[in-house]
């Protein structure tokens, strides 16, 4: 990889591309040019990246020609049509939707985790699942130190994992609430303010959502750990940014609050947020528009043997989606 | 007990004491007489029943001559305080505190799973957590037929379990937000609108909180099973009304997911409502001001042997506190 490459955002107006740009900007990474690309009906719109005016440009077959290093969040549609086109001119694509994340030729990589799967690629990375990447980025350290066998996890997600017009329903269905009119639920097929909905993702036949399953599936690839099992309810919350997980964590070893505070003190990218008694724990609205996750509510889990429960928080938009990639696109660049 | 017992309630302006009258007056229930006692603050304000104008008086050590049943619902300071009083007046007290529920001589009872536990009572009768409360409606019968060893559990708690100015908390903070204005949280350590807190009642020294440990505690003393281990996250969520629990159960004998289908369809007070492709599951805003605790998400649990996970929603207010202090007075009216 060039050490100043070129880069394109597909899917530029969405609300993980919005962070992509951002995060680009705030690390300055060291791009040669940047190319935003969006639906026909963005194109033309301007957006000021470091003081320069960017036209985004309709995304097409051809939009990757000079394109060193292309990041997508565009929906699992568009990856599967264009990634592969992108990657025939040349380019290397970090894909941001679950298309390509189970396919054993694609490197799924947190860098903070399995950084050395990138070597090998070829042309296509995927970028994990929100709720999975914000788990393990407290998961894996406990795992390289006490062996984790299984987990039970319950999620509380934000609307923004679900995109921009999420964030407008919530905030619409708040103002309906004010206002006292019936809210008119069109991204979810229920209300989401005031409400929870235990249904993230499409439904499996075994009765778990896909979104529940990427736990186990991503953690496996990710952790190396083909017998890692993980059974999770995916609920979503009427937050609008940033995940929180509850886990219920088995492990081969036994486990200590203190040996595993130590151990997660050390992990890169994640802060400890753990005193209860001064009511210090990780929330939602702590770590939004951060990008470190948080745990904390570290206990010994009363119903496992070696068990650990612990309480993680992250902004999915960040470490879960838009970070991650951008960091995946600096490993490339420290490849050169 | 006499079958038109006189009745007083205790806390009569609290969003538990409401429920209590409001369920009273629906389920017609048979009393001669109804005294409503409040602080001095309220004393002197008229809350109407059925038709009649009842005026609050203060709670004062005297207030329960000539009273059969007394529900308590104003905090487990005023029932420690006023309920050994009551019961030297010759009253029986449904206590929905904390403050007797763990005492081998008070029975703790949900009437549908262990309403012979009330013979022998010396006065004062336990009401569950309401939390818990939810959860074993959906998790006894299959305990029953299957018999459960242990439970992994996320709670989504409504802002009502923590009472009328929580209520107003999140509603004062949602207009902040339209307003643009910071909140200014109060009756929480946090803003809880847009946020969830890992956090209900106070923190052990073990890490977990006791409403967490309640869930265990209780659980084996409804259950009659010493061996019932629960882990427990309690977490608040910005929902006005009913809680919603996601649970992980083990059981001793194998599990499918019709055989507990069957189970939970003739549970009392138990809905089933579980069609995922057709987006049917239990949500807060559908259980809010219903009896029926509703249960869904029925799957194979795919980290354990012997699992079954689900998730189970109910209005805490009705059957997690008023609905059944009010069940506990009808069984005991039926025991005449």
């Amino acid at each position: 990889m060039k050490a100043n490459p070129h880069i394109a955002i597909v899917g530029a107006t969405g609300a993980v591309g919005e962070e992509m740009i951002k995060t680009l900007e705030r690390r300055a990474f060291p791009l040669r040019q940047l190319t935003l690309l969006a639906s026909a009906r963005s194109a033309g719109k301007q957006r000021t990246y470091q003081g320069h005016s960017i036209t985004l440009a309709e995304l097409t077959p051809d939009s990757f020609a000079g394109v060193d290093i292309a990041l997508f969040s565009a929906g699992g549609g568009i990856s599967r049509d264009f990634a592969p086109k992108a990657v025939a001119q040349g380019c290397v694509v970090i894909d941001n939707s679950s298309a390509f994340r189970m396919e054993d030729t694609v490197p799924l990589v947190i860098p903070e985790i399995n950084a050395g799967d990138l070597k090998g690629h070829r042309g296509i990375i995927a970028n994990p699942n929100c709720t999975t990447a914000v788990t393990l980025m407290a998961l894996y350290p406990l795992h390289q130190a006490f062996g984790v066998t299984r987990i039970f996890a319950s999620s509380y997600q934000a609307v923004s994992g679900t995109g921009a017009k999420a964030i407008d329903e919530l905030a619409h269905q708040v103002r309906d609430y004010t206002n006292q009119t019936a809210p008119k639920p069109e991204v979810y097929p229920h209300p989401i303010a005031f409400n929870v909905l235990p249904h993230v993702d499409v439904f499996l036949d075994t009765g778990y959502t896909k979104e529940e399953m990427k736990m186990q599936n991503e953690g496996r690839r990710i952790m190396h750990h083909p017998g890692f099992r993980a059974s999770v309810t995916c609920v979503r919350v009427p937050v609008f940014r940033a995940h929180s997980v509850a886990v219920s964590a088995e492990f081969e070893t036994p486990v200590t609050v203190k040996a595993a505070r130590d151990v997660l003190a050390k992990a890169p990218g994640l802060d400890v947020v753990d005193d209860p008694t001064h009511n210090s724990y990780p929330m939602p609205l702590q770590v939004a528009e951060k990008d470190n996750c948080a745990v904390g509510r570290l206990r010994k889990d009363c119903a496992l043997e070696n068990g650990l429960c612990f309480w993680v928080a992250g902004d999915q938009l960040l470490k879960g989606a838009a970070l991650n990639a951008v960091q995946i696109a600096e490993e490339l660049v420290r490849l050169v």
